[in-house]
């Protein structure tokens, strides 16, 4: 059964969870000085538009008409309940889950590529410059960029630009232009540090252009938050109270961000993130201010960080491939608002598969670390015999995938 | 702008247009006697169900509810206004699609997979056997199996199951069982109709086993009409009345009888068929008795056929490279009640970035032949100064195609 808002119910404003966090958000620190950064330190790299939401206190951040109108092709994603999953587990739970996967690059990136692309235009940037690892980010953002007639430049983890063809390609078809990274050594296999380094230093050294980064940052979050909103109206439409429970994959955090932000106000909703064992920044790593790159370009943010040199083993998900994790996600980590889980990569395909052939849709490796968890809960209050709802974020497909499930179905997936 | 239905507005029963055909269907010819085929001739292949609705004279037949439910998953599928398409061609004409994209195999063969899959278990067969071109309808098919079940064994023309090993894939998620055709001829790239001669020999040679087909017969044009009835509501939901013209693309005709058939009987509606210039059945076929497959082993249809030894280029459009048409799409091409049009694939191909650049969403090769057919009706209208509301089936997405956007992006496709 799936709950569709009547039409044109995207929501109008953006909810700003900075006011409601359990402790204030320490700032961003200039890679140089320590000092924190000022709207001047940043303007090199983001109009003025995103600078302020970087740092505003209002609770609610108005969505401009022309942004609507691009996230009506395909907003209100559809929340489904998972009735089959259900039956399948045998529990008494109800799983709900937000599609993000319908958007036109397949994931809920462009949520936050295309305001970008509006802000940037609407103070005269001619063209974007991003990192992307897999290619999730900057196809959504190649596309954001086709709608609004700017320019695109994507440095692609050369690693997966040599082995994932497809996501190039769909970049391209967008108009993009993609160049492996790192750019100044033809060898490596790259990184989605060393790729951020790249762009970060390609929008600085030129007029024309910004960077603009496709999760971790409060812009982002905030942006991402139309998934979460949506969905309590759309629990509601469906005669549910609450959630007991909310649950994202974590990689930088705009995906959980955007699916939990909009409940952290409603205390008795638990809150949690799931990461790859390959990559554990909130179950392993150290509360600290690090950089967001691996050439140390970026301002120095308060997260859990593995370290910014830190390479993680290449697991299929390579958008939880990030050494740290966004600032608003680790403030509510720190203060016990929300809880994190991290999964070996086996565990997680495995659960992939229980969905695909139950619910039907095959899922990003990604989006599948929420579904191992939030099977592993259903099964819980199985064995507890209590109902409970579970909400989660159904974050990509995994059509551009499908490699890594012949891997896992043929038994050639590495155990990391 | 998106118009969905409320909650639950799937279709509850298939609109059957074989009573309101210009002319009466001829029916299908024993391959042997050439004498009109029974429902015992078809009982090895298919469900009586099934058979039932080949022949049925109902104008309307009832959606099994547990069909419905199945169908419920991802429909009613948006209909969406293309406005950003209509101010890049800067026409008159007001243009809808329907999105059968949103389908968890990425296209409209669901519609009938689901039906087929419930039917036969419905009276026991616990295996299905069938074809599959670049694998559309397999992938479909094992996913249907996969919610009842079944077994589901695909006999997989060799060309594209070397060349695109994606969908093979996505088959094995879903548990199904992929073999390359014609299986006898190892060497030999294969084509959709030794793919129906192998998979009619398995499901004929097998107990528990039955035949399926994603085109082409009656019965599978039926459980397409849900796409049309929807648009027809959707429509008017938009406020629009009937529109001027509904455009399909085709191969064997589902998508195409999908869209159409329900506006068959307002005589004002145009109606308009897309095929590739490589395969030209209906603009230079002969409408002929012929076999639906290579080896001769399936009844003969009415139809309009280039052949049934006719091997058509390699084009990207798969789902395209079928030597004939369904019955009831000749039908009505051969009354003047349906019109036909050929492209061939560089145009299609040049439509398809257009679409993915102004929309947003990335179009199937098949997709993209109605997609180049309603550019050219839009320049027409502007032409003439003239509104027009233009209706399309976006039978699929080309998440899995873009190696053919890639050759055609770097200027090498071939010129077919």
């Amino acid at each position: 059964m799936r709950w569709n808002l009547p039409t044109n119910k995207v929501p109008e404003a953006w909810f700003n969870v900075a006011p409601r966090l359990p402790e204030p958000l320490e700032p961003p620190l200039h890679p140089a000085t320590r000092e924190p950064v000022g709207p001047d330190d940043l303007a090199p790299l983001f109009p003025m538009a995103l600078i302020g939401q970087e740092v505003s206190r209002d609770p609610w951040i108005d969505i401009p008409g022309e942004v609507l109108d691009v996230l009506r092709l395909w907003r209100p994603t559809p929340l489904v309940r998972a009735r089959r999953l259900e039956e399948h587990l045998g529990t008494p739970a109800r799983i709900y889950y937000k599609d993000e996967s319908v958007s036109p690059a397949g994931s809920h990136k462009p949520n936050t590529a295309v305001p970008q692309a509006f802000y940037n235009r609407a103070e005269g940037t001619r063209r974007l410059a991003t990192e992307t690892g897999a290619g999730q980010w900057g196809s959504a953002l190649a596309y954001a960029c086709a709608l609004f007639g700017l320019e695109c430049k994507v440095y692609m983890v050369r690693a997966s630009y040599e082995q994932k063809p497809y996501r190039r390609i769909m970049m391209e078809v967008w108009g993009g232009s993609v160049e492996p990274s790192p750019v100044d050594e033809p060898g490596h296999p790259g990184s989605l540090g060393s790729a951020i380094s790249d762009a970060v230093r390609d929008a600085a050294g030129r007029e024309d252009s910004h960077y603009s980064l496709g999760s971790v940052l409060n812009h982002v979050l905030l942006h991402q938050t139309v998934i979460g909103l949506e969905a309590k109206e759309q629990l509601a439409a469906a005669g549910e109270q609450l959630p007991d429970l909310v649950v994202g994959s974590c990689g930088g955090g705009s995906n959980l961000g955007g699916i939990c932000l909009p409940f952290v106000p409603e205390e008795e909703v638990g809150l949690l993130a799931v990461e790859p064992s390959a990559c554990p920044t909130l179950t392993a790593g150290a509360f600290n201010y690090d950089f967001g790159d691996t050439a140390g370009l970026t301002p120095l943010l308060p997260m859990y960080t593995l370290g910014h040199d830190f390479i993680p083993p290449s697991i299929h998900a390579g958008g939880l491939r990030y050494h740290g994790d966004a600032p608003i996600i680790s403030n509510l980590v720190k203060a016990g608002r929300m809880k994190a889980v991290a999964y070996p990569q086996e565990k997680v395909f495995e659960a992939a598969v229980t969905f695909a052939r139950t619910q039907g849709t095959i899922p990003a490796p990604e989006t599948s670390h929420a579904i191992r968890a939030v099977i592993d809960e259903a099964l819980g209050a199985k064995e507890e015999g209590v109902e409970k709802v579970i909400l989660f974020s159904y974050s990509g497909h995994g059509l551009l995938d499908l490699g890594a499930y012949d891997d896992y179905l043929a038994g050639r997936l590495e155990s990391v």
